[in-house]
């Protein structure tokens, strides 16, 4: 794009802003008698539709008036996917505040950080983190009330916070009369901070155009692909980046939603995908293992599961194996991240690959795909020279579109932009048709020998073997070499493999010189609050480990 | 929604304005080898891809900067659907210029009346239209030239054209470098005259902001669906709003395009979808016909067309049967108009449907639908209260979304809105759904004894007669009832009914005094310019017609 310049000449289409209110609108006017089924903090099924939520969500919208929110205000969430947190979405987002979902896995202190970071006034949360919500009160310093999102019948005899009020008690005192104001598109609708592996957490704030056009490009057909006919249910939860925006686009849509509350274990996941008819599902890799696992154990299949988007890592194959090959189930590879609102990218097939033979099919299935239309990408070198799309060259990953921050919330982080594109933080390659791979985190990437080794290959080769659960490969220091790769590995319960077989998996399916120079077992691999393993720790960890090859 | 207010918080997102030129880049870039195949003027098929046109419309945006075209400055086509018609949407719109399609099937005064109000600079032209031109050419008051869209070799001897340019020479003598301009996205984009079967054509004057959220909300799977596997046809001319919208969906989503050229007749345009495995098309119930008939006496079925988007008038049921039960192919049922981009609501499924009896599903298909996330509408009565959603509710029909038009190009008939709502001239009804179904224009409408008698309902079941290949119903004056319907018929190609027959096939099928009084047959029916039946030239003809029941 060149110079700016304004035209003398002005369409004449309505001015109608996008706004998240719409969304809810539109779901209640059109598809007003569409369920949305929750398994609730409390064990049981709640079940209401559309119409229902709206209703409650313009109640909300007026108890929030009461309680003095203004736009632009935060208001804090502390919870599962449910129907409340819905209603809590459209509420203060559509009112003109600030919806600000925290990630309650993280831990006490660094939840008070966000929250007076982000200077919440009242915090939502779910029954289950009463304890937590008691543990880090005492440090915020600007929530003036802290909301339960239950009944009057689950409201403690006492407890330690101040200002406690009741979610139903203030939509039952509410009126249902409201009017959605009217305001500004690219006003701030919701705030999400990362998650915060390096440094302290940093907000990516959303606007309401950005969420809208997000919506639209995630629903096409090369996206999530979602219809009226389609039965979704987010496992990627509410407060990891919006859900990958489902919160809006099973709406927009028509889609039936199904919230599985706090029971991400496989056999709950299983049953209630089966009982509600799910047809589409999100999350990221290791919520996955465990669904996986229990219909395995089961021997059962999927009656109408049949399409999950995999993202927030990279999908070992042999995942994307078991779901196509042995369960029909589709597999989107999609990639994004939170400062994407998320999704960037979404992996499905053009017209040329529909006669290519099975395994090229999956190869190109293997990428994370093409960017949805909207957002553009580019690969660089050091010098932010553009690098060729051969399938070979890895640079840095840039990337820019209307749902890209252009910096974080109150100015933390600086300026982040280079050249108005931002910077992912991934190593990617790009084939000549367009579809991208990541290679690695930059931060990940072993560099051996003046050579760079990618961390993600050699931990898919590594997790298709029957005996492995997860790896992780990380550079450790080399006196020659500068860093050798070392593969950490947790196996599966029950299986065994020798570290010399293991690495003897590798022959043939990868230049020599990147097999690891040496294989650990460990009992668990450290996974972080948004389900992703924590290298960095194992860095940490292994810092000072003596290759047997030094 | 209510008052507009002023958010102190703004989202922290790129800035990045929704332009028509971010379409043909986004294809460039990741759809670069996927192919636009036209049937040309002169006959042969040309083949090229998605980069060669992004590399010609820059070369023609440079052009049209070396003929002073400037920043909303008009430019006029008369052209058919094919690559270069492509390369001006873009290069025209791209550069901030305004596109201009004119329709030639226009009465060559009414084209002039068009060309000198838009005050089109330059008109481009193909060889088709060259007596045509020639003939209005004289009464254009601001066409400083003419461009042939053609090669040197088909420039004529003499010409009676002032500066008559050559389409290739201009595309051949401008480099290819060009950078294209950001600038407002509520700059007007593209310029569209509505037919003007009353009073004077008048213009719609559409942004780039309105045709990228109609492209957007156009692709979603429960509208036109679609994805880099298909391979669209646009049959709906380029000239009638915008083909809907398909010359920019089609690159947004690298679907490849195959454009038909002049060739509309059945043969030709079976020949084309078969040889380029056209999986997807859209056009007018008027131009099926053609096609069906074409496929119907050969015997043969389609290899690869797989859903076809019928608009512009009401489908004839038998014409959707035709395509999906002797076919197999999916007729999605749309409605819009010239003022709405054009697509307001398609017709899909939502879940609940699936599991209804065939004829209970086909009952459903035959409405024109939800209106698509975006577009919001109501029905409601003389004083413009809205009335009820029951399937039975007949209402004038409002509507409202960013892709709908405020009013007319240069101010033409005068505040158009009625409450901030575009009143679309249409009546229908609403199912407690959320379907809505056209049963008349307004102007259509038969009157009779204080009721209402739905046109398009008794249309529709004469033409399900195997013996009917068009019909019109219109109300005549009656004494004592007012207006009573009149069937005016045109019989197929050497099939027979007669008038009795003809009324007897109404028994059962609906109300007995919604039967026709009476039956014309005809040789051939008046059709639009846009293919639309023009019900008023059947009004005036019929004004002093005799009911044998009058």
């Amino acid at each position: 794009m060149s110079t700016l310049a304004k035209s003398p000449l002005m369409g004449q289409m309505m001015s109608r802003p996008l706004l998240i209110s719409t969304v809810i609108q539109h779901a209640d006017r059109y598809f007003g008698d569409t369920e949305i089924v929750s398994r609730r903090v409390e064990g049981d099924l709640h079940r209401y539709k559309y119409r229902d939520c709206h209703r409650r969500a313009r109640r909300m919208a007026n108890a929030l008036a009461g309680l003095s929110v203004e736009m632009g205000d935060r208001v804090g969430t502390l919870a599962w996917n449910g129907y409340r947190h819905l209603e809590l979405y459209y509420a203060i987002s559509g009112s003109g505040a600030v919806m600000h979902t925290v990630n309650p896995r993280l831990h006490p202190e660094q939840i008070a950080y966000i929250v007076n970071h982000a200077e919440d006034q009242y915090l939502f949360f779910d029954l289950t983190f009463m304890a937590l919500v008691e543990a880090f009160a005492p440090y915020c310093r600007t929530v003036k009330g802290f909301v339960l999102m239950a009944g009057r019948d689950r409201m403690p005899k006492d407890s330690t916070l101040p200002n406690l009020l009741c979610y139903e008690d203030l939509v039952d005192a509410a009126g249902e009369d409201y009017a959605w104001p009217e305001f500004d598109e690219n006003a701030a609708s919701s705030l999400c901070y990362t998650s915060g592996t390096t440094g302290n957490p940093k907000g990516a704030l959303y606007s309401h155009r950005s969420t809208l056009l997000h919506s639209y490009a995630t629903v096409m057909p090369d996206a999530l692909n979602l219809s009226a006919r389609d039965v979704v249910m987010p496992v990627v939860p509410m407060f990891h980046v919006n859900a990958w925006g489902l919160p809006y686009s099973a709406p927009l849509t028509g889609a039936k939603l199904v919230f599985p509350g706090p029971a991400l274990d496989g056999k709950s996941l299983y049953e209630l995908m089966e009982n509600e008819k799910v047809t589409f599902s999100a999350g990221v890799p290791t919520v996955w293992l465990g669904l996986l696992t229990h219909a395995g154990q089961q021997g059962r299949g999927f009656s109408t599961f049949r399409r999950t988007v995999i993202g927030g890592s990279a999908c070992p194959p042999a995942m994307m194996d078991a779901f196509r090959h042995r369960y029909g189930v589709e597999v989107i590879h999609a990639w994004g991240m939170t400062e994407m609102s998320p999704v960037g990218t979404a992996c499905t097939l053009r017209a040329h690959h529909l006669d290519l033979p099975e395994d090229a099919r999956q190869a190109v299935l293997s990428t994370q795909g093409h960017p949805i239309f909207g957002i553009d990408l580019k690969i660089v070198d050091d010098d932010g020279d553009e690098l060729p799309w051969d399938g070979k060259a890895r640079g840095d990953l840039l990337v820019r579109g209307p749902w890209v921050a252009h910096g974080y919330f109150r100015g933390e982080g600086g300026d982040v932009l280079r050249d108005g594109w931002f910077p992912t933080g991934d190593v990617a390659t790009m084939t000549p048709d367009g579809y991208m791979r990541i290679t690695d985190r930059s931060k990940d990437v072993i560099k051996s020998g003046g050579e760079w080794i990618g961390s993600i290959d050699l931990e898919n080769i590594a997790m298709a073997h029957p005996a492995v659960q997860q790896a992780a490969c990380i550079g450790v220091h080399h006196p020659k070499w500068d860093e050798r790769p070392l593969l950490v590995v947790q196996k599966k319960p029950g299986a065994d493999v020798s570290k010399e077989d293991l690495l003897r998996f590798y022959d043939g399916k990868i230049a020599k010189w990147w097999t690891p120079d040496d294989v650990v077992f460990v009992a668990a691999l450290p996974i972080g609050a948004t389900g992703k393993l924590l290298k960095n720790k194992l860095r940490e960890e292994f810092a000072h480990y003596v290759l047997p090859t030094a």
